[in-house]
């Protein structure tokens, strides 16, 4: 394949990952993220990394992913993703308590064989805290 | 060009635009930046960029951007860089003052005519307090 082809291809793993994430469907997570993923540093694994998502949802039932930017080639991706959400506790140690909270992640993924490898996730906490101290 | 020119075209502006940061280079700034460059959703243009750049700068006189990892196509720019620094004072509200610091900025890039039109950042905060309280 040439370069934009390969970039369309990662790019739509990638879309197909975040509607997987949307719909709650873990069973599937198998078929975007390697079975030895690694997030932040740390080896989850593919149960590990199901295990976090299914803890953020807890946390945030409406919890949604939004893509906002993406960038790909064969074996990157980058994504800003958009929240829009109200969890119900604290997050990332913020006292949100339910409120409403307009946030964005920004992730970089390295992609293996076409699934994630390895992510590197940053959140807007400041973002959050402005939110929560209105 | 084709799309592997593209992203080359793209990557390497954009390691010579972190080269001009690195090297304090700010007159020519204008060669990377659009004339009414968009920062965080603040319309900036290149003046009020680079104001903002040589305050990080006073704040943090060792400054130094390191790209760990940077995807690109012709029109759009995902860079994740690594900072090991000592702020002199505060950072982001969170008391550094004088301790070494390491941390990671999420930045996305948009491109016009191959310049940075406009900028999302997110900067890890909370790796930052995670040093700062030890």
């Amino acid at each position: 394949m040439d370069a934009s082809s390969n970039e369309r291809a990662a790019t739509m793993m990638y879309e197909r990952y975040i509607a997987s994430l949307n719909a709650r469907a873990w069973n599937g997570l198998g078929e975007f993220v390697a079975d030895d993923v690694v997030h932040n540093g740390r080896q989850l694994g593919v149960d590990g990394y199901r295990a976090m998502l299914e803890e953020n949802c807890r946390e945030i039932p409406d919890l949604y992913f939004h893509i906002d930017f993406v960038v790909a080639n064969e074996s990157q991706v980058a994504s800003r993703i958009r929240f829009d959400c109200t969890p119900i506790n604290e997050f990332l140690g913020v006292p949100v308590h339910g409120r409403r909270v307009v946030f964005n992640e920004h992730a970089f993924y390295t992609l293996r064989e076409g699934k994630i490898a390895e992510v590197f996730s940053v959140i807007d906490k400041a973002a959050i805290e402005a939110q929560a101290r209105r």
